[in-house]
């Protein structure tokens, strides 16, 4: 432990978990995902951009809840909605007004928008998506890229241990920025296909991030129209930190049906489907509904988050400091003999070692040492800026990231 | 509004979330499912058994959420162990170890359950334990009982528009109460048969509410250890207002696979999947998370949920609210020259007027009439009771109904 944070408490905790939970701690959060031995499993509780573990280790953390924390935890301005909504009532029989106000600042902040819908998962909202364009187009296939995430129903979810083949009998994959096959595609099936969802950017996990190439999105939007598929913008990873009237608005791109969740809320459980006109009637068709899909708190959470995020100007600050953050990490990497590439947008970022193979053992043990030396970031998950960042935290990461680059020396 | 409660407030809401969301209100909380007219479209607050409209209107709610109210809206425990939570954390980058606890307190309440696992939705948890059941088994087939509701996924979805029949590709329907249907499609088709998936009675809309006759659910699960197959009870709608062990346990049937959402926390959004031992390592095989699976405020509020409905005896007395309530009903009805047809327990009654046909008119009207007067039932959806419903609330429920039975009259 002389390396930094110890884990004790976490590991305790971590042998308990594993006799009741099937893995200890599953999906995105198993640890089994992160660097072994260098990581805690369990935070006690977190304030701006900081997290505090059960062993009282503290973190600047660039994971942001793999999203969902945009402005910072705890966030004073979100938090005092919350105790407002709270005193009066969250789920109940019936919905409170808080979702017709949040229907109408999502309609009035986004291009091409009439509607809105709710949901809690981002995998919902992808689902919900598809159904409503095979409900306004009497198609039946969907095209996506391929290996994208869009969350984990049975036609998405990448690992296919129990889901029967016939959830992915109408879904097709195209390769991610390859205008030529999609066109192919919708050239030779356009009368079968319902519709297009994309991310804005490629984010796969295991990956490099990919931007879209030169005049991709605005292709496939245009194919979409010409062959009467709608696009959908799969949103949920990258909502609210690239553009505040969604993604695609950053390559000038509207998309037909937009999917949110994660960041709309600021760690509070919402996800958002918006909509075009045109898809109203479809929309109203199609039966989807959840107990919590409409209780008043993380909807009134997710009004004052966008409040604070547009006021702010977040979005720029969380460019800014992501851009010191990965011009930071550049340097410091070149400094000490590394080859690293940064991929995805500043406010998204991911840093990766070149030829660091399938097994990502540099990655890993950067990672892992600067998580040690209290800073959280993913060996093989892209990372998230969030309001809270300030210019110094960026710098007290820097100045662990140069040990951390010390480390992966020390162990190649 | 001569006749009770106005609406103005509610339908000028309405008006404006017709305008940015499709149908005003969707889902199961669509006022186009109630009586038009009658009720309200949006709450304000909430209190014990008590709801509060935007047109400052007052209710005993019988509908409690359509469920996940079991303790009383507000409930006093629940909240201080949501605001001891709220002050740590809540969607952190790695779970809290409250997740720990609760899967540690439901292992040790339900019998045959070894494990546990938490996500958003009843819907999540249903689809989740086919799959896992799938991954068990090496099949692909599940039996569910016809038109059973299990949520909103392309498997079980009974409104099917946007949802493509391969979704249900490898669904077998079978009639509930009917072991002789279900012996002879296992004895058929067993090899092929991955699960059977029920609710612990049969409570759908639009119908009377059928509980297991004779030995059904016995059977159910002798036929299901006979040929492999796993047995998984849906207690998402039924859970912990029957048997704090599981709503099959009623009739002494231990499932493989036990799915709860809805009251688990009174109200904050969280789903579990219950299983077995032998269910333990296909469970960590099969892929499915969420961001807010493992938030950290649901999971304090179902501990708090659960230590107050196991001390207070809340099951034992909310069957006895039930019971009073139905006797109550029935009584009164019969005063008024009705035949109506209580069904469910009491716990989770329903009650429709016998011969009142598909369109539910004399139950509309009844319904209709008592929300005018400050009670709401559902005229073709089960009820609930709650803990907070006292003899007071039962005695004016009752008076209430009075009422609105001299309205049933007046009217046909």
């Amino acid at each position: 432990m002389g390396d930094g944070h110890g884990f004790a408490e976490s590991d305790q905790w971590f042998a308990r978990a594993e006799r009741v939970i099937p893995g200890g701690i599953y999906g995105h959060q198993s640890p089994a995902l992160l660097t072994r031995g260098e990581y805690p499993s369990f935070m006690h509780s977190g304030d701006g951009c900081r997290l505090r573990d059960v062993d009282g280790n503290r973190y600047i953390d660039f994971i942001c809840g793999y999203g969902p924390i945009v402005l910072g935890y705890n966030h004073p301005a979100v938090e005092k909605a919350v105790d407002q909504q709270r005193r009066l009532g969250d789920t109940m029989t019936l919905p409170s007004v808080r979702t017709v106000e949040l229907a109408e600042r999502l309609v009035g902040m986004t291009p091409g928008a009439e509607w809105a819908m709710f949901a809690k998962n981002g995998s919902d909202v992808c689902t919900w998506a598809l159904a409503i364009a095979r409900q306004a187009t009497g198609r039946e296939l969907v095209v996506m890229a391929d290996h994208a995430y869009h969350g984990v129903h049975g036609w998405c979810n990448g690992i296919t241990n129990g889901f029967p083949d016939s959830d992915r009998a109408s879904v097709r994959a195209v390769k991610w920025n390859d205008s030529a096959q999609l066109e192919t595609l919708l050239d030779q099936d356009g009368e079968r296909i319902a519709a297009v969802i994309l991310t804005p950017f490629r984010h796969e996990a295991f990956e490099d991030s990919v931007m879209p190439s030169g005049e991709y999105l605005e292709k496939a939007r245009a194919l979409c129209h010409r062959h009467g598929a709608l696009l959908i913008s799969d949103d949920v990873r990258t909502g609210f930190r690239l553009d505040m009237g969604g993604s695609m608005q950053k390559w000038g791109v509207t998309p037909d049906l937009l999917c949110y969740s994660k960041a709309i809320a600021n760690g509070h459980a919402l996800s958002a489907l918006l909509g075009s006109e045109a898809l109203r009637d479809a929309a109203s068709k199609v039966f989807v509904t959840g107990t919590f899909y409409l209780q008043a708190v993380p909807i009134a959470a997710s009004l004052a988050t966008l409040t604070e995020l547009g006021a702010s100007g977040a979005i720029d600050h969380m460019h800014a400091m992501g851009l010191k953050l990965c011009e930071g990490l550049a340097e410091r990497a070149g400094a000490a003999g590394f080859d690293v590439r940064l991929s995805g947008p500043p406010s998204i970022p991911y840093m990766r070692f070149t030829d660091d193979g399938t097994g990502f053992d540099r990655s890993r043990v950067f990672c892992g040492a600067a998580s040690r030396l209290g800073v959280l970031f993913h060996p093989h998950h892209n990372w998230f800026l969030m309001a809270a960042h300030q210019e110094k935290d960026i710098d007290e990461a820097l100045a662990v990231s140069e040990q951390a680059f010390a480390s992966v020396k020390a162990a190649f």
